[in-house]
């Protein structure tokens, strides 16, 4: 099953002819969750053909406009095209009362079930589950109440050994008992230990969203290992005070905090629009950390 | 001095990778009125070349998104591109209260003083006026309410005679006040009548915006010889009961409207999505109104 990342903005503060401002798809264990959806976030869907219905989850790190004013017209959209099935917005608080004043203004009564889990952002906390995922809520540390992501797959199951199950002679109908975990007993009495008739799991994958945020390595070991870690990179070290002020990260902050966290790759963005070579962000942040990579509209990465 | 339309965009509901919803740039003796601001305006203006700071009115018809959503986005930008100069929105009731909800909740304080006109549409009613340009909203008929707008240059002062002014040698210090409307007394006592110094008056130049409305000539003789009507035609006549239901035109119901208005002029938009021939509206209103054009985003029509 593909875990992989899609870009649709990579930009910061001002949306351009050429560049959105935050909006990602993670794709991992068949769902498909939204992350942050600023302004044109549903054209930049259909642009890079997501299907709008796929999508049951949208995670709101805060409430600046470059991360969300593109919400309340998909949820539109989602009502003009007839949708029917329930959408959750894992948000920080206040956006449910402002969405419903925009539906009320404009006399609208959608067609599906909205929910709102509106995240009190203080500590690290299980937001979402089901029985293939868990996504968590991590406080960072911006102007405003802010909150990452940790998307996580679960433990998967092992995997039959079909190979030594044959050679055993174990019959199909008692297969999937060693898959859930039995042993298997032979007629001679001698036991087989599940461990000879399985295989290891597939690895299971992460991806951290880090936007916006000052460098913070608090939760570090929250998510320590994690395979992609995006973490925004608005300036360049040369403006690290800049940074600091408006609670924002450089390159080098964004590397500091994937190398404490052992994770295997880094994605950088979230660009002031300052900056015209972004190969700059990449060679600053290869100082501290070595896999970077920088983010761009359109952009689609494979995790696993 | 230049009158002219840019439309920003032409599409109704959900905006598209090909058309946005509407936004229209009025330039009309110096000034650049933005006519609703759907999702995506200011990356429409961008591409259109329409400098954000000529912008100092807006003015939004009814708030349905894609006539507002891109609104809040705009002023965001505004104060990033630190403006200082004030702006006026004129809008219906409501949308101050939204705005100023949005951006108490990303703690933004503007750089620059934000105005709101918010007008109680019951009747037609001068809105805007300055020394060359008066603007009215004007009721329409849709699902909430909705306003309609009507500018009008004013009268243009008359035109010094150059020639005639140099046959009867009149000296340049006095011209002034024959532009004002003097007459000028020849040394023999004989009165040159204001009339035979000066020429006629520039013709004024006048648009009207009406979208959205079900169909309703009840204002028609208020907008009377309008040079430019945009009337909305979100369906062709095959649904015109569909138009009825949700207060929408089609495009006949348009080519009435300019016909009973004596429009020199009639430009039709806001099409649904649903028809792939755009030509079809064109045909369809010429069977009432000779004078027809289709608008498409980034088409700029000059007005005089």
């Amino acid at each position: 099953m593909p875990f992989k990342l899609t870009i649709l903005g990579c930009g910061a503060a001002t949306p351009t002819s050429i560049q959105n401002p935050t909006a990602q798809v993670l794709q991992m264990a068949e769902r498909f969750f939204l992350i942050d959806c600023g302004e044109g976030t549903q054209v930049a869907l259909r642009k890079n053909k997501v299907k709008f219905n796929k999508i049951d989850n949208i995670f709101i790190s805060h409430l600046h406009g470059d991360h969300y004013f593109g919400l309340i017209g998909l949820l539109s959209s989602f009502h003009l095209l007839a949708r029917k099935k329930p959408l959750t917005v894992h948000c920080p608080q206040n956006l449910r009362k402002l969405i419903e004043f925009q539906l009320r203004v404009s006399g609208t009564k959608l067609n599906y079930p909205l929910v709102f889990n509106e995240v009190k952002i203080t500590e690290p906390l299980r937001i979402y589950e089901d029985k293939m995922v868990e996504v968590y809520s991590i406080p960072l540390n911006h102007s405003i109440a802010t909150q990452g992501f940790y998307f996580v797959e679960k433990k998967k199951p092992r995997t039959l050994n079909g190979r030594v199950c044959n050679d055993y002679n174990i019959p199909v109908y008692l297969r999937n008992k060693i898959k859930e975990g039995a042993d298997f007993t032979l007629e001679n009495g001698e036991i087989i230990p599940n461990s000879e008739l399985t295989l290891p799991s597939p690895p299971s994958h992460s991806y951290a969203f880090f936007s916006d945020t000052a460098y913070s390595d608090q939760y570090a070991s929250f998510i320590k290992g994690v395979d992609l870690l995006y973490h925004e990179s608005t300036f360049l070290n040369t403006e690290s005070e800049l940074a600091q002020k408006t609670k924002h990260s450089t390159a080098k902050d964004a590397a500091k905090m994937a190398k404490n966290a052992s994770a295997k790759k880094l994605l950088l963005g979230h660009y002031s629009v300052r900056y015209e070579n972004r190969s700059e962000f990449s060679k600053e942040a290869k100082t501290v950390f070595e896999n970077v990579q920088l983010s761009s509209d359109g952009l689609v990465i494979n995790v696993n």
